[in-house]
């Protein structure tokens, strides 16, 4: 059985806004206190016995929170962890080549960008949808060009499942989002190298709930 | 059951100097044909969906002419491929984490290259060894310094599974490698990216021949 994975404020963890893997847990210990639902490893500079080493710490320390791990790109790294997920992009493993490697027992998540990306979502295979980005990103280079909230409304309209926005998303935005049909915010350096991580995660979560009143 | 790899002519592909995905394709078949016995895809700068689709293509050629195709650093890959094996690095993969993924069926190398790490071989998880690299080399810039064929011969000496020497391997050196242990050789650039790969191979193999008389 797959967790149900809640995608109120996902947290995506960045090694160099963050400071390497010391300050990605720490950001994490953080985050999560303070009202973050989900949290993804996502370090594509590094090589994988670091990135193994720092999923097994995010992994104990996220043991008994019900907060979920999910590795992005590396299905091996996400057998090895044991993360609850894994995450993956337009152009790393298809979700069917994924779900073949990670079993029906993980969450599958999917990057998407444009309108014939959502129509190729088969739902069969994926739990949930990262659309972005909102605004153009420093942290991801690879992704498409900006949504801005009206485009991330058109392609939520048609969701197949859950979906979270991604894509320089901050605290002023986050009600807007959620009646565009988001059912949670990504972030990135709206809580990564923040000055006060837990205070930044707070933020985002009252908006979220707030924006479910 | 682990098939037997022939580690006489191992041939690592290049991307770049191989033309993209058709030449590493073009090259393989031209290797195979003239002696090539082992093929590794690499190709760090790649992304997974691209790895998978080229790595498809090279398990189809060689189907049915008892070489293997070994996929390099990522285990993800190598299941979605089904190919017969995986190499790592050091800062790759631990062989534990490797063949706890890639099960049992299929062979695992390891790049060695200095004592300490020669001497951390766990030869009941991995199969084979890469030593090297014998000269430096532009094609792997996190290869370690150069051993030279007396550094190389050391280590062989001391070889607790067999091992192919690596790092700007050229035909008239290739007596002297195999005479210091090695049980093949791998190549890149005396392969990839060579005006006639198919002679280039067939010079290899009759050197490594030759060596074993």
């Amino acid at each position: 059985m797959r967790p149900v994975v809640d995608l109120s404020v996902y947290l995506v963890l960045d090694p160099d806004l963050c400071g390497g893997a010391q300050g990605m847990i720490d950001t994490t210990r953080a985050a999560v206190q303070n009202g973050a639902t989900c949290v993804q490893l996502r370090a594509p500079q590094w090589k994988k016995r670091e990135l193994v080493e720092c999923g097994r710490a995010l992994k104990a320390l996220l043991v008994g929170t019900g907060v979920p791990l999910i590795i992005n790109d590396h299905a091996d790294v996400c057998l090895a962890v044991n993360a609850e997920g894994l995450h993956v992009g337009q152009d790393d493993l298809s979700p069917e080549d994924a779900r073949a490697i990670i079993g029906s027992d993980r969450v599958l998540g999917l990057s998407v960008s444009d309108m014939d990306e959502l129509q190729n979502v088969n739902a069969s295979l994926v739990d949930h949808l990262g659309i972005g980005p909102i605004f153009s990103t420093a942290t991801k280079k690879d992704a498409g060009s900006a949504l801005g909230i009206e485009g991330f409304a058109a392609l939520a309209r048609l969701k197949p499942c859950p979906v979270v926005a991604i894509g320089s998303v901050k605290t002023p935005i986050v009600a807007d989002l959620m009646h565009a049909g988001a059912d949670g915010v990504a972030v990135v350096s709206a809580i990564c190298g923040q000055p006060d991580p837990a205070a930044a995660t707070r933020q985002l979560a009252n908006a979220v709930a707030n924006a479910r009143l």
